[in-house]
């Protein structure tokens, strides 16, 4: 071994704790801990019902209109170079013009920022909110990624309650009950994760009066947007930006079904100017500065990737959404251990309560998983993962022939591990 | 406007400072800035010799294979999806087979964590080693994104000197005297931006042995490896790695000239395991479990780019690159008040002294490049942005032709700018 001076006292470097402690509850860890639990004597397919990336399966293969999209932006060496940090103009024009068809007016370019996928939007609203003692509310269940962000920037996490019984309203009581000054914004996500539920229009206004008269901002994750096949439509919160500032976050992974591609955006719904004043944009711009950008040529590729997609992609995407979460609201009905409280209506996934007392040596939802997954190889996420533990978030992006054999399979399991009377 | 509750007493969000002044001064910053002075109605093209990214100019396209193993990994549709946060196991085994042809010793994959560009891999090893009272050791002059980057992080800044009149080496006695129980590392660029120079094997071995000696690690961005046309070939700081820990920056931003795609990693090289003792390894897991991911297409494609590229396209850029650099060195010499300490050996960038008391109304280096952008449209960065006061950081990263016309108006500027007698 090469040693040229004198061995050193001690070494200085230790690693950062908070990230080591930030990271500790994710989606894909927890799966990662499950799927560790796998037979591998087992020779049946594993049946992924834990995360929401449907990308694989041949229903979801996305278009090749967003595969061209891209190809031709690498080859067209024109988005070789580093982009502006804010994002390339005509990507913000583009994403400005495909969300104002749902808003009540037009957004601007300036109004967008691009992002690398949602992931990057949230970290952006979560850094720029941050300050000493202030606090952020999330809803529970909720996206585990929140918490961790949300915690690592040091804002304080306080939950507040969804309803199972009200399809997964916000209980706004509790919201106004956790705020108080040092309350900055609070979250919602809809179309829903983990619930499957789709905020009605009526909801929507009060959250945005609620937020008002706290004097807070809403940032709406609307990631699955137009993922919907229930009875409600999906509203954009943005259609309430006068009534309080909206931040909605969004990327093309997921109604593409291309999480891989890592394009989304941080959009300001703003139409009085508040969070200009209150030195929100400005933040959003220092924080682009100093964090990684999108790749460019996906940037380049976003104005044919929104506007040339033929609408019939889409139906069949929904289409297949609705008879899967179909299948497993109907499915959850044959089992009795697990109770479907409210019928999935958007997004990929759908909470499901475990009835612990009906099961024998089935301690947690935690370890209901692990065993599951050991006996039957099928891969659900316990509900702790989400904010609710002795649930299972059930995914439902699936092709239905696997979705059929998984729930087959949590069946037998169930049975097999049913309380004797 | 829709307002169905009472006014909010105030609103109490409001952005964070910190990110506005964190990116106050960045290369693209500064150079907006500069391009702000820039005549409208001067007909002549911009020359632009103020960033790294040549990626526009013909004779710096990318290779064709390059492109195709993106094209490729695009239509496959077998990238979609998630990747794992450390990256997909075909791209680490690549890149730690390509950075170990190198070393003297063979990297492992799981030494290799795959990033948004080099960008990326900074902020990770930052936001790793920070905790509170610890310090950084940066280079100056430098590169600005590691000042705003450690700024926020939490960490103090403390420079360093690389000497001009020693082919800009680090002053190692400075780096001695800088250090204290709370330094935690050094950073080096090697190849060098601003400056240009490659370090030598002995030079760097001295740089691992005073890191050890203090008990810090080294960071050693070399996203310009390989880049080198002078007497010294380039040295990874990995061969040094069983002096002192070595944590590796790099991308295939500028070796393949494509900034805009953002592909990089952190790798590091730890044959004693010092890193993993220290907590290292795992704060970078954790990092990278709440920070978002290179697109997986990129990460797809990055065995074919680093093993089918032909060598005759590195050999065709770097070969431009001395032209251009020899371009710079020679051209500088003829134009009285600009100095060029030592020519350059590697990376992009050359830096320059301005001697102002050989100038009249030209009151300093920013002045200089908002005057030379108005008057002749050509743009250079002034040192101030990369720590030098009353220095220029020139690009040769241009066309040969571009950059004879760029010193042809520079020499001008200077000349109507010239004291008299």
């Amino acid at each position: 071994m090469e040693n040229g001076g004198s061995a050193a006292a001690k070494w200085r470097f230790t690693g950062n704790e908070r990230l080591t402690l930030a990271g500790a509850v994710t989606v894909r860890g927890v799966l990662n801990t499950i799927k560790g639990n796998l037979d591998g004597n087992d020779t049946r397919p594993v049946i992924p019902l834990g995360q929401g990336d449907p990308s694989d399966f041949p229903s979801f293969r996305t278009s090749s209109f967003a595969e061209d999209a891209v190809s031709a932006a690498v080859r067209s060496a024109k988005f070789n170079g580093y982009s502006s940090t804010v994002g390339i103009p005509a990507a913000r024009s583009a994403v400005a013009e495909h969300l104002s068809k749902d808003l009540p007016y037009k957004l601007s370019p300036d109004d967008v920022f691009l992002t690398i996928g949602c992931t990057q939007a949230l970290e952006a609203i979560v850094t720029v909110l941050a300050r000493p003692g202030a606090n952020l509310l999330l809803p529970s269940p909720g996206f585990p990624y929140y918490e961790a962000r949300t915690g690592f920037s040091g804002l304080e996490v306080r939950h507040f309650d969804l309803i199972p019984e009200q399809d997964w309203e916000v209980d706004l009581a509790s919201v106004e009950a956790l705020a108080d000054e040092n309350t900055v914004a609070m979250v919602i996500i809809n179309p829903g994760n983990p619930c499957g539920n789709v905020f009605k229009y009526e909801h929507l206004k009060k959250v945005a009066e609620t937020a008002r008269k706290l004097g807070i901002l809403v940032i709406s994750d609307e990631v699955y947007d137009h993922l919907t096949f229930g009875s409600h439509p999906f509203v954009p919160m943005g259609v309430f930006a006068s009534i309080t500032p909206v931040i909605t976050l969004g990327s093309i992974s997921k109604r593409w079904i291309v999480p891989g591609w890592r394009l989304g955006w941080i959009v300001t719904n703003d139409p009085d100017g508040i969070l200009t004043k209150q030195g929100i944009v400005d933040s959003i711009k220092g924080f682009l500065n100093i964090s990684p950008d999108p790749a460019t040529f996906m940037q380049g590729a976003v104005p044919q990737i929104l506007e040339n997609t033929p609408p019939d992609f889409f139906q069949k995407i929904v289409s297949t959404l609705k008879e899967t979460a179909a299948i497993c609201y109907e499915r959850s009905k044959e089992i009795p251990c697990i109770t479907c409280p409210s019928k999935p209506e958007g997004s990929m996934f759908v909470m499901m309560k475990l009835n612990l007392s009906l099961l024998e040596g089935i301690k947690d939802d935690l370890d209901f998983c692990c065993k599951l997954a050991k006996e039957e190889s099928v891969i659900v996420l316990p509900g702790f993962a989400v904010g609710r533990k002795n649930w299972l978030r059930v995914t439902f992006a699936i092709e239905p022939s696997s979705l059929d054999d998984g729930f087959l399979r949590i069946k037998a399991f169930c049975q097999r591990h049913a309380k004797k009377p």
